[in-house]
């Protein structure tokens, strides 16, 4: 069938159902028609639909502002050829009106959007505007919002120092040990380095694109895209086989900063874009963690203005468990606190606390790796965990420790207490 | 004539009247009768005067509370030779009698301790309780007050890294050159650095020991503590001859933070005596200041718990430029603003404000140092400089710029602006 005649029947099944292909190819090709972040077109979207949006704009009856934006375009239709070529490399597009779209997470964006202007001059820079994305190209085998739900952003240089890589990585590993994904871009540098620490560990990462998920840019970082998208995903706003083009870097910072709880810059030189991401992340409501380095270092120095803006509510991290700290707190904001765990955590000493944040909940970890992130003796680990045990808090795999799950948790001796 | 025939005579001759021999005898008995740092003691010794209180021990006419804390050294008497010995090597004793005792850096310490409560059992352990001095053995040749007017102390691990050194020595240097006075102990590490470049800048630093002025601990920094003893001085609240013992740290970590504007952490590591200077600091109302480092570094362990402390107002600090904004705010507080040079410097751009807060107050530096302090480029300040010197706030001295002094700036041109 046409785009048109996908479009008749989308219009005719009415709103609320699920999202069919005449939908799905109107998202599509809004994704293509006007470039992401424009505020005005966002809004006529929302305002009549992304169905009939799609059907006035190819007949000419949108509004002259709209159509000025989309130009030539309106006549152009790409869609099953970029549904095609997605699909071939293993990607899908994902809508708005689909269950797998992270509405929470965007609605930072929605309510952002809402305080913006209305008229076109007073909107902030296309690059900078706080707009909900129209649709997401997304390639991988993991489902989007529950990868995004408990996620940090690892944000940083592209020049990073190996001090800056090293820290990374750490905290990659270690948030990946912990079931928080990791979500970064796809750069040279802290991108990379966090992204490998987390697939390091076993635990899928995201990374967010400025350009189609099947032509990943940088492409030395093929391989690294590669892995990426076997475990978790990589996520666009722009169609398969679009080119990275410097502005939409810029564009993209914002879905960084709006679907993760919190963004960790790790290295940043003065007055760089990591700081600009940090300063975004804090308008949309998200918790800036920023890393120390050495104030010889060029690549610390954004790190420590941020630490220093007294506007900025920024918190200094060392460590994955102090990053887990700060975006915890916003999580337990979002969901009621499960009583049973949180009590029986209560109760713990600093020691066992310490040493229960530091078992992963995948793959088990040895004493002595537990005592290295906890920061204490092995044989205060040896002491402290047969009381986590017989709490029900940690258990052994054969292997190594980890934490027991909830529904273990719940039935056990310890949930009477 | 002995000790009492002096306090007679003293005694006689009233209050207010310059410190005599006497009153000198009696302050120099007191440092050596208790150990400082004893609140009952300092607060029996102000509420009868120093020659009474001495009067009163002597003869056995004080509370059983007081002769409990003298014991036997109430008929012993070694003031002449104390003060003998101090002479020797250049020393003096200063009392609160004298102009130049540091009566208003101290003052935070005459309020700390009328909140410390009566009951002896009620009050802070005496190695941290915020007691005044009751004097102070002072070697070298500046003036105490003057010294300590504009001073900044500078403390951290005595394991320190090349790192620490190197920043701490760093600090120093840039202090010294913009007339601030590093303040610190005599240990290794952080305190040897930051005395050793502040020397380097040839401005005087002023140490405070835990042991007498003659014998300063450690006996390796011999040559150290003779170069600040040339042009700054060494102080300590124990008379000649005493020894470091342990606790004496402890007691005299209250004078660094006291008499001086904010506290510097270097480099401390977790859990540590650097951390409980930076309380104490900020509990007298001190600035806390604290230098970050790397991440994977135990000695910045202390540092960055400090820098994530919410009850602390720490401040993160990576240059001397940093410090004396942060301290200087505190100043500002304490004195009056000097309208001119303040509004001058209120209409200068950013980059023009740096480089004249870049600029030393004594020997003059290259525009290619002053570029390196602010942060900019070596054309930026050429650029400024002209314009920083036709206010008459620089001034060229033959072999480099830096600040014209104030005198020269009231009469300049730029004061009419």
């Amino acid at each position: 069938m046409s785009l048109d005649e996908d479009l008749e029947e989308a219009a005719a099944a009415g709103v609320g159902l699920p999202a069919g292909l005449g939908l799905r190819r109107a998202r599509a090709w809004l994704s293509r028609a006007v470039e992401p972040g424009t505020i005005d077109f966002w809004r006529y979207v929302e305002d009549v639909g992304p169905v009939e949006a799609v059907r006035r704009l190819r007949s000419g009856r949108a509004p002259e502002r709209i159509r000025s934006l989309v130009g030539a375009r309106a006549e152009q239709d790409a869609t099953l050829a970029d549904l095609t070529r997605a699909e071939r490399c293993g990607a899908r597009l994902v809508v708005p009106e689909d269950d797998e779209w992270p509405a929470l997470p965007l609605h930072a964006l929605t309510l952002a959007v809402s305080a913006e202007p209305r008229e076109p001059a007073n909107q902030s820079d296309r690059t900078k505007a706080p707009v909900p994305p129209l649709a997401l190209w997304v390639r991988g085998p993991a489902r989007l919002d529950e990868l995004v739900d408990r996620s940090v952003a690892i944000v940083g240089s592209r020049a990073s120092t190996a001090y800056g890589e090293h820290v990374a990585a750490e905290l990659g590993h270690q948030l990946g040990e912990r079931a928080w994904t990791v979500v970064s871009g796809g750069a040279f540098g802290i991108d990379a380095a966090a992204h490998r620490g987390a697939l390091a560990a076993g635990a899928p990462t995201l990374a967010v694109l400025a350009c189609g998920v099947d032509r990943p840019y940088p492409a030395a970082h093929g391989a690294l895209f590669h892995r990426i998208a076997e475990t978790g995903l990589l996520v666009s706003e722009w169609p398969p086989g679009c080119a990275p083009l410097r502005h939409r870097f810029l564009v993209r910072n914002r879905l960084i900063a709006a679907l993760t709880r919190g963004t960790v810059v790790v290295e940043a030189a003065a007055r760089s874009g990591a700081q600009a991401t940090a300063r975004r992340a804090q308008d949309l409501g998200r918790q800036v963690l920023v890393v120390p380095g050495p104030v010889t270092s060029a690549m610390s120095v954004g790190c420590h203005e941020l630490l220093r803006d007294e506007n900025l509510q920024a918190v200094l991290v060392t460590s994955a468990a102090q990053v887990v700290q700060a975006v915890g707190r916003i999580g337990d904001d979002l969901a009621p606190p499960v009583v049973g765990p949180t009590s029986l955590r209560d109760g713990l000493g600093d020691l066992a606390a310490r040493v229960l944040d530091a078992c992963p909940v995948r793959a088990g970890a040895s004493p002595e790796r537990l005592a290295a992130i906890a920061g204490c003796d092995v044989l205060e680990v040896l002491r402290v965990l047969p009381v986590l045990e017989l709490a029900d808090l940690v258990e052994w795999t054969g292997t190594g420790w980890r934490v027991a799950p909830p529904s273990g948790r719940k039935g056990g001796p310890g949930a009477a207490a």
